[in-house]
């Protein structure tokens, strides 16, 4: 059967995720190198990832400002990790002006005497803030979030997952003991697991990151990680727990309630537009995107079946009467978002843009249904051939609760798949033979050797994703050194 | 009588201005060179005026994208005059990556081939796109909104109104003929007028630039020009006509629905955070700013009174209780904002805090308003010292019309304020005469040679603002060359 993504993700899973960007029209590469256009459908997506998120974080006390795009070079080396860790992937601003050569060409003129680093995150210069805003223990805790671009230079692009300049936002506080900062750290992290499972509906393996994979300055980074279709792991957002380290190198110091001077503890956590890669990873098929319907711009579609212009007025007059009464609906605390397809093209043709967008219902109506009474409701997420009649009063009275199920449904079918992928390893040759020849995450124990990540990186590009946190930690043995281990870690390829 | 910001509007509206960024705490400067720091504060304003905006352009059929914030050279370059206008004031990049030196120094490194420019404004990248995705008469009007950040190197920096990094929207559209898009320029400038004068309150006078003042590749500037306290004028928003000219740069082509190849014709708008330094200018007095409430971030705040810990509990719990009720009201189609101030801090010096941040409605709750069952209500446009008593239930009623008509008051203070500063002018004499003396706007034929507006720019710092649209256009002479005029056009000093 021939389906609307080709490759299909059996056949070359990387080319069908960028074919199905195309398809949706959710991105295109820009002739930046590296920088990527979001095109109206995929930045729709990110708004309404945008707007639920921000509620969140205002809900969990944090203010939203704005900070420069561009860091002196100076700020960047305060803290020597956090450069060594950038200073690979810089876009670096060197002149604030052209001028006309002899031959009318434009050259660089007013050379900086400083360069700037356009922000790859803003750690640096937010802190350099706090550090004016902060006085006593009666400022604390602060807590500020970001919304903002950022850029990292990436030389190996993918739409979403891995592009030079992204969309994100990063949160940053600052709190009076370590221990109200950990916490923070971890709260950001159930929340952003909360958010990706409930809305997205991705699940979940928090943890901590190792050594290598830690953020650079971070005492220690928790990420959340999830399993992709093909079998991959993708890190959808990081919390950083950073000690003191960048009220150190930013001298962020404030007077307790005894009059003491002390250091503040900081956190930072960001979630970006590699969001989207998420969720069209984790659900779509190989006709297209699948949406969970509390992330969906659009939840219904109405396609009028026009074939012979007789018929049109009345259809459209029907499919506007249907949409205004959808329209009083409420989903997720906002007005049901439904859409007419009113585009000059043959049905065929709308339904099958619509199947490749991921909208999670579609409704069908032409004279057939006109005449008989009812409306042709098809499903996104089982495939897009499983009609169902159903009456207007029907469909009204019960669409609210169709959405939720679709969206549990996706939930529940990410969580199988998951479960099916993931498994208990305890030999070395098992390991290998896992991740040559079959997909998913292996959980084997691990006794805390960097030099096991580096080897298993190089011979499989596999790599500890996630050391658990809230489950059981049972001791055993690694089956790489024979060394001692604390508890199981998870292993993947990833992103 | 002491107030809040030193010095005054009338000793020195400039640093009056700058005290009341600093004090209302809504925007710093950063210790990036031309950049600023928008604090929380100052960002819900932006927040309330993005999303109120982005309102009306979706439903002005807008859709919003994203594209790259790095332009190649080239791409400036394809529009003439555009990359003239702006080569004086770029970020230039050059470079991808820092190294370590031998004395351990860090050193730009990965010389790029090609220079890329901070996007300035996104016209020569978006008209890239939109020649790749423009193929027939099907695909017009394509309409795009982008929220973003632009840098244009500035020297001579204040806050919201001249900065190198600011926020703002750029809207961009392609059309079939050239009414629809001229048509397309001046709805997006009504589009702006109504936005500054319904939800800003600040009266708009709309028209046309003059060649001197026109966007860089622009056929004609519109723009919405609105009157200060200081009787300088600033320009709130723009709206291009382009013409042909970037679908001549960009090759955008269309086939008209005889087969035919035709050029799109194009247009472009923005607004930008310096509607915050209008809200500023326009609204606050010498206590700090004054919000109009349908911008406000807060419309109420509830002050608890409490000198005696005996009466904390009890006051805490009325403000409480009074908050939830009010929050049950709905203003502008949201919740109302009400905000208590339980700081650990004077009453008085929160009270202060509130007048300089410019909340519409003050409540104080203490034991007398407790015992005798009232609220003392202060409304920050009258001062700060005029205080109401009003019951609960009284206040409760009509806290939203009360609303309602601050917004009005403010609006019809700033327009009476423009009527007494707007001078119909006839002689050249005169011109000088109030331009040296006094402050506001003028009203003066003009004969349409820009090296009259050359020399009023030298001599008295004053240019052209706004050729009048929706006035009847009565000839007269020109009181600086004696020619034929065929309209009064306004002429102010400018921000």
């Amino acid at each position: 059967m021939k389906r609307a993504i080709t490759p299909t993700r059996q056949e070359n899973f990387p080319e069908w995720y960028q074919q199905l960007v195309k398809a949706a029209e959710l991105a295109e590469h820009s002739p930046v190198r590296g920088c990527m256009v979001i095109k109206p459908w995929g930045y729709m997506l990110w708004e309404n990832i945008q707007s639920l998120l921000d509620k969140r974080l205002k809900a969990a006390g944090h203010q939203n400002a704005y900070f420069p795009l561009l860091i002196p070079l100076k700020y960047l080396e305060k803290e020597a990790t956090h450069v060594e860790g950038f200073a690979k992937e810089c876009g670096v601003v060197t002149h604030h002006r052209l001028k006309k050569g002899e031959g009318g060409q434009l050259m660089l003129d007013g050379k900086l005497e400083e360069p700037l680093i356009i922000r790859p995150t803003s750690e640096t210069i937010i802190m350099e803030m706090f550090s004016k805003w902060i006085k006593s223990y009666r400022d604390l805790p602060l807590r500020i979030n970001q919304w903002a671009n950022v850029f990292r230079w990436e030389m190996r692009v993918r739409l979403f997952l891995r592009t030079a300049e992204f969309l994100w936002q990063e949160g940053h506080t600052a709190h009076a003991t370590k221990e109200e900062a950990l916490k923070e750290a971890l709260h950001m992290l159930n929340l952003y697991k909360d958010f990706a499972e409930n809305i997205l509906a991705i699940p979940i393996i928090e943890g901590e990151k190792t050594e290598n994979e830690r953020f650079p300055g971070a005492i220690s980074t928790y990420s959340i990680e999830a399993m992709m279709q093909d079998g991959k792991a993708l890190q959808m957002g990081t919390s950083h727990f950073l000690g003191q380290n960048f009220s150190k190198a930013s001298n962020i110091t404030f007077q307790d309630s005894a009059g003491k001077l002390d250091l503040a503890w900081t956190t930072s956590w960001g979630v970006s537009t590699r969001l989207i890669g998420g969720i069209i990873m984790a659900h779509s098929d190989d006709d297209g995107l699948i949406l969970p319907p509390r992330i969906a711009p659009v939840h219904i579609v109405i396609i009028p079946l026009v074939h012979h212009l007789t018929f049109k007025e009345g259809i459209y007059n029907y499919c506007h009467k249907l949409k205004e009464k959808l329209a009083t609906l409420s989903y997720m605390n906002c007005p049901l978002e439904v859409h007419i397809d009113e585009r000059d093209m043959r049905s065929g043709e709308k339904i099958w843009s619509w199947i490749k967008k991921g909208v999670p219902i579609r409704v069908e109506v032409g004279p057939r249904e006109l005449e008989k009474g009812y409306l042709t409701v098809t499903k996104r997420h089982r495939g897009h051939k499983e009609r169902e009649k159903q009456s207007e009063e029907q469909f009204a009275c019960n669409v609210i609760d169709q959405l939720e199920e679709i969206q549990q449904k996706l939930f529940q079918k990410a969580k199988c798949f998951r479960m099916a992928h993931l498994r208990e390893i305890n030999t070395k040759e098992e390991f290998y033979q896992f991740f040559k020849k079959e997909r998913g995450f292996a959980s084997a124990h691990w006794s805390g050797d960097p030099s096991i990540e580096e080897t298993l990186q190089k011979e499989l590009n596999v790599s500890i994703r996630s050391i658990p946190m809230n489950r059981e930690r049972r001791g055993g043995t690694c089956p790489f050194s024979g060394g001692k281990s604390n508890c199981r870690v998870i292993f993947a390829k990833a992103y």
